[in-house]
């Protein structure tokens, strides 16, 4: 047996102690695979004197960082601390060591990842990320390695447990949103704050992320319109289920086919033909088209320490084959060597089929009055519903065509200002459009 | 740009013609990602007169297979003809010449990959064959990387979209399974001779390449029990749908915990909550659970010739980063390191919940005999209904609690001679069972 290939890892919370565990149970399986025993040999914590419930084995702990990414016989530094800083500081200087990184970090790897692909590039080494989109399901790799053969034309994902969960339980239990949220946070699905998740930014950052790897596009979070699911209403939901659509949380990048991209963040009403639609609970899942390959999809455990756990190592296995070359031959078979600023599309120049809910007065005429406005903003419409009627004023469900955002808000804003109209309650995106292709 | 990677293809039939068509139309992003050219030299062939609509650029059509096999320009082998000879001798001989291979070819690999496993240890070369099993869908990569960490504790496989295509007609169009075959041929999804698809024997082989990548087991087809659709009647697939199951055609492997494992291939009613019930048509699927990242999905399309080409192109793309490197250092990272003869588990001795269809007299003690009978044998009734009655012939289903496969056959041949009953119509299998875990 050869020596020991050395592992740093920054953080020791959930996701680290996976790490460890999953090095740990699974050392004989994965020496196998490599030909190499893989050792943790210092893990950063802040505390040293707090119990864990990890086994460490031979590693060590410290709390200054330098005894991680100034020890030569680390090759693999492992960063699961998540934020901004100092994770930013740490992996730099680890690249800048020439040491291989894997993160779990959405966050730092969604503002830095240029930098940091430039950084790895000059100093022959790779930055590998895995874990940060999807938790246990290889969506990079397979976008990087199983579809390499593609372009990718468009994609659709499922990308935060927490909402997924949430909006499952409404569904299937006729839960509000509030209930929904309290056992999710109950069952851990959930932080205690949880407006990142819940805004949807939790998933721009992903987004953001898979633009690079799928689109080849270096884009910002500031540069995505995202939206949440806090205006997903029970309401909604029943009667999207009744019109056969389930309601998801979508992260969608797609080629616009005038050389630029769309890429939005918003709840969509999605056919239960489609496998998406039966996503359940705290699972994620990414649907991708290739120019290639066609419709494919991968589904699997978007966060847990185990899950997370399993790509962090994946990575590790993966840069153990490419370690036993010498630099400068080595491949840095992760890192984008065609990267590029992106042209975004303006989300309102994207067409969609829309869902609107709104509470009209129950008179004669009300319906006419709105059909006229959508017929002068050539919104031809697919269905028109009349819910339940109270104190004479009726709830109304209305399915467009498909029609470009901005014209579908433009005539919206007409219709609010009618005396008739009491309340726009909803507008929802309905289907996964093709975004210009 | 460094000098090209030479190809030779062998075949250039469905497939062949799509590997070359995914070459050709992404040449650009494959050199961007891998910075080499790829190009096809030479292409075996049948006919050299034939008209090909396929681009040819600038490879030379061959009826010699030496024309590949012998030039030392050409470091990967592409085999695509299919059938056992003499793509076997093809392969053993490219091996033996130090040349990498990538075959799309389930039958050779599933009868030889431990030959295959051998040649290649020995003459510092590496055997790829993701297009053998689920066409476009990166399953065996992701089980070798993506999902490197874990060990595989059960698999279930949608991987003939022949059958898949015939269930979801029979069962969404209510057509007969004939009518549904014929749509399928028309449609270039089913062969004219589709025994092969249709008896479970394509979804076998399968079955043993997963053994061996997931299971780390060598298996043989005729070590399998396999169990087609041939039975599988419209009113089995009604019945089902009322009951919230769909019929599908699983190739199941599990670790039985007994240090064995089990291999099966029979149609299996999974409940419609389950990802795997809504793989609709053609596309094929894997849903597999590992011990570290819990349950996962891939599905996709698994076979036609653009999305199989796209598998072979994504295995040339990963040799290509390992060709830069000398031998013996390379890595060969697609062998199978640690790979054994299987104890296999008889399918008798597997647990799992029934379903039973049958005719029986509408005579008065008749559902007590046959409670009876299920009761000597410990079988317990999870559900019995009485479907219709004609001509004093009642038609009956059973729906068991978990139970051997052992039992519940020597329990239904008893039952058959019983003089009340007139035919056993239907016995699936229901559920996703842990098989012994």
């Amino acid at each position: 047996m050869s020596e020991p290939i050395c592992i740093g890892v920054l953080g020791l919370g959930n996701v680290g102690a996976g790490v460890l565990e999953v090095l740990d149970r699974n050392a004989d399986v994965l020496t196998q695979r490599t030909g190499k025993r893989l050792v943790v040999k210092t893990v950063l914590v802040h505390d040293l004197h707090k119990k864990r419930s990890v086994s460490l084995g031979s590693a060590t702990l410290t709390v200054n960082a330098e005894d991680i990414l100034n020890d030569p016989d680390i090759r693999i530094v492992v960063e699961v601390m998540g934020g901004e800083q100092p994770a930013y500081d740490y992996i730099c200087a680890a690249l800048r060591a020439g040491k291989y990184v894997v993160t779990a970090n959405k966050e730092v790897v969604s503002k830095h990842k240029k930098t940091f692909f430039e950084l790895a590039r000059k100093h022959h080494t790779d930055i590998y990320f895995e874990a940060s989109v999807g938790g246990g399901i290889p969506i990079i790799r397979s976008l990087k390695v199983g579809y390499a053969a593609n372009q990718v034309k468009a994609f659709y994902g499922i990308l935060n447990g927490t909402t997924n969960y949430i909006l499952t339980q409404i569904s299937e239990k006729n839960q509000s949103f509030e209930v929904a949220l309290k056992t999710a946070q109950e069952l851990g699905f959930a932080e205690a704050d949880p407006t990142m998740d819940v805004s949807g930014l939790d998933t721009a950052y992903k987004l953001s992320i898979l633009a690079a790897v799928a689109l080849k596009s270096e884009v910002q979070v500031s540069d995505i319109s995202y939206e949440g699911i806090e205006k997903v209403t029970l309401h909604d939901i029943r009667h999207a289920r009744e019109m056969g659509y389930a309601i998801k949380l979508l992260a969608i990048g797609q080629q616009t086919g005038r050389g630029g991209i769309s890429l939005r963040v918003h709840p969509t009403m999605i056919p239960l033909s489609h496998p998406l639609a039966h996503v359940r609970n705290e699972l994620n899942a990414l649907f991708m088209v290739g120019d290639m390959v066609g419709e494919a999809m991968l589904l699997g455990r978007g966060a847990g320490s185990l899950p997370t756990g399993s790509a962090v190592v994946s990575d590790i296995v993966d840069i153990v084959f490419d370690m036993a070359y010498e630099e400068p031959k080595r491949t840095q078979r992760n890192l984008e060597p065609h990267y590029e600023g992106a042209v975004l599309v303006d989300a309102g120049t994207v067409a969609s089929q829309f869902y609107i809910r709104l509470w009209v007065a129950d008179a004669p005429g009300t319906l006419a009055k709105l059909a006229a406005i959508l017929g002068e903003w050539d919104i031809s419409i697919s269905k028109m519903m009349q819910q339940s009627v109270k104190n004479e004023v009726a709830e109304l469900i209305i399915v467009t065509h498909s029609v470009l955002e901005k014209k579908m808000r433009q005539a919206l804003s007409q219709i609010e200002t009618l005396p008739e109209v009491k309340d726009i309650a909803s507008l929802l995106h309905v289907g996964l459009d093709e975004g210009g292709l």
